[in-house]
């Protein structure tokens, strides 16, 4: 008899501890997030395989969740750098990590960061499969399909929680891709390493052929599928076209088949997307997807914010996020320019976070909006040290605010003897006193 | 006889050089341009008594501008200090600055900006009056309104091209207040000065009560009035409040008083405002002000991003200038923490202009596709050249390039040999190549 999948045991009334501990923790109703799980609007990322210090629900009216991507690249294939990343992205706040490594011994960084990471864990194993067959047989498209599989069982079987995989690329869809030429073409690694592979083979997407064993090991290790959108825009002038909505309609079918095997999964989405196409591709994309919890990847709302991508990123998820995305990849300051820095990871996991709660605020989750009165009571009462406790960022923010404070002054250096707030009180109350 | 102001030279039909040269820099037609301005649903802040070397129309469909406010304070005297927040704000790409100074000899500061902007200037005179009033007499409240018309004369008389002037803070405006406590009180440093002179003396806002003499300064000197928002909120929690909208309806009335009067003026609004609210906050105001210029200090999305504000700040300052504000008031790094530096200023310039490039391309402003375009097409040929040439901040991205390229790599540090775009222009062509 085939286990249980966690979908499965919720249906049948059961809960277990770690997703209860997630809701309370969240402030939420466990047997209300379960039924989000069951519905396929929520997925909780926890594979088999690995113990998961702070697993965490991603949709179903939970929290904003911040992703931060890791990994070496050819240029910088030292694992320890990764681990570094690591520290930084779970300091910073972040709520998973996706190893992305491309370069030296993908399996050791891959384990390190595993053994590491009190986060839910995601990986894209085609790099792998890509970079192997490169390796091995000198081209990328010499992967065979078997070796495919391996790699995702592999990724399964040593403390994946959730994986990437682009099997929205179809043939179809290429050929919607090849009818409506685009500036940027195809900017997933993952997506373009599948349609070179198919388009060299003249073959069909073995991961969208094949879904039912993907599904299968899905199931075995309790892994969460993140349906990775290959033809993600990947600039402004490329976003809703007719590709990446052809893909969408794909992706859409498979949640179907996911939720009636039992396995979790989710949706990937753009990319760059202009500002005022943003709650549209959101709203579109929970449509076709029944709901299905929702991972973009920025949106970037402009191009040319090389240096800042970190910010036209910030823009696009908190609009996104407002709009029903539930989770946010970050983006960092080096995007398009490198591989990130651990100090580019914790700045994008901050400024991410900061989008993602003002979704949260906006969306009335629990808790956020506690936050922020806090927060503006401590600014009202000139109370220096509740307000860096309550910064999202404090060691940025303390830095900041001694680096010009001057001894003896309880107002900013901004104002000084003129602060609104202190003038001002002593005509008008406030909330609090009630001598308004 | 009165000299004509600008609003009735142009309903005249006369089109003076200036605009010309500021509507074709645009790619504008300025006839369209200068209609915009008759109907006062744009402005061009440009003072009779300085050159201005690079005036802009503000609001009407034109590109959406980036003010930096600049000024000392009690703790930060110095004028060099502020000639070099100048520098960096000109260099960064603002379209227009204001002295906020409160400390040192007020006068000598604001006319060293004065001499050295090229940029339209902003001053709020108030400010002056009750530190004078302060100096001279020990308290704010000594202020007479003879001395706060004087200080504002003196500012107009003496290079400045739009001045803030809280004409909204009404005893009825204040009534409402105290009928609706708010966490944050009044945070507007005018509007407090405003409000607690009104509430100490129990009169009357001079400058609402004298409208007419102030509308007489505009016109003599051709200034822009920027009617602020004392009451504009202060956290999350206290907007779209009573107050806020009260004060809201009676600058729409002085909005009328000036189109009458042939003084050009625009509408300042807030400040915090959670992400759900910013829309139709932007909405009501040019609805309620008659599709005045809206001009917003941020607003920020939420209270707890200190270190970040700039960031909560380009969210808001994004989704407010894609429903319709005109001019957005930078927020540096260090705000709510500190007086800003040069390299505050800098980075405040630099993220604002993102977010309203960001809404320049979603409303379709002429150029601004073009530019994503042309970075995206640079991208996808992997021309780094002309990537850092089309940055934004081209300082900063090539920084962060340099910072991680290694020698002889075409493509960046993420991806190098695994780069997506490299790999499937093997297979598929591009848009630009034809062969797709």
């Amino acid at each position: 008899m085939r286990r249980k999948t966690l979908m499965e045991t919720l249906k049948e009334g059961l809960l277990p501890e770690a997703l209860c501990k997630a809701a309370a923790e969240e402030g939420l109703d466990p047997e209300r997030v379960a039924e989000e799980v069951v519905a396929g609007r929520a997925v909780f990322p926890l594979g088999l395989t690995r113990v998961v210090r702070r697993p965490c629900v991603i949709g179903g009216g939970t929290r904003v969740k911040v992703n931060a991507n890791i990994g070496t690249s050819a240029d910088y294939p030292d694992p320890n750098d990764e681990i570094r990343k690591l520290e930084a992205a779970v300091e910073a706040g972040a709520d998973a990590v996706m190893d992305l490594s491309t370069g030296g011994d993908l399996r050791k960084v891959r384990t390190a960061i595993a053994n590491r990471s009190p986060l839910p864990l995601g990986t894209v194993p085609i790099y792998e499969a890509a970079i192997r067959a490169q390796r091995e047989k000198g081209s990328i498209v010499a992967m065979e399909e078997e070796e495919i599989f391996e790699v995702i069982e592999d990724h399964c079987a040593s403390g994946v929680d959730f994986i990437t995989v682009h099997c929205g690329v179809t043939m179809s869809v290429l050929e919607v891709l090849r009818a409506n030429p685009r500036v940027a073409g195809i900017v997933s690694r993952g997506g373009a390493f599948m349609a070179g592979w198919m388009l060299h083979h003249e073959r069909e997407n073995p991961l969208y052929e094949n879904f039912d064993r993907l599904l299968d090991v899905a199931r075995r290790y309790e892994v969460t599928l993140s349906l990775g959108d290959g033809l993600r825009p990947g600039c402004v002038e490329d976003a809703s076209d007719p590709a990446q909505l052809a893909e969408l309609v794909v992706l859409g079918g498979l949640v179907r088949r996911c939720r009636e095997a039992g396995v979790q999964c989710m949706v990937e989405g753009p990319g760059h997307v202009p500002l005022h196409q943003v709650e549209a591709n959101v709203r579109i994309a929970k449509e076709v997807t029944g709901g299905a919890p929702f991972y973009v990847l920025g949106p970037l709302v402009t191009d040319v914010a090389a240096g800042h991508d970190h910010v036209a990123a910030a823009v696009g998820g908190a609009i996104a996020a407002l709009a029903g995305a539930d989770f946010l990849c970050y983006v960092t300051p080096r995007e398009h320019l490198g591989l990130p820095t651990p100090e580019d990871v914790r700045e994008g996991v901050i400024i991410t976070r900061i989008a993602a709660h003002a979704a949260d605020l906006a969306r009335g989750v629990p808790g956020a909006r506690r936050w922020d009165l806090e927060m503006s009571r401590a600014r009202k009462a000139l109370d220096w040290e509740a307000q860096l406790s309550l910064a999202l960022d404090r060691k940025k923010a303390e830095s900041l605010f001694r680096e010009r404070q001057v001894e003896g002054e309880t107002a900013c250096t901004m104002c000084g003897d003129f602060c609104a707030m202190r003038f001002i009180a002593r005509y008008l109350g406030s909330e609090e006193t009630g001598t308004c």
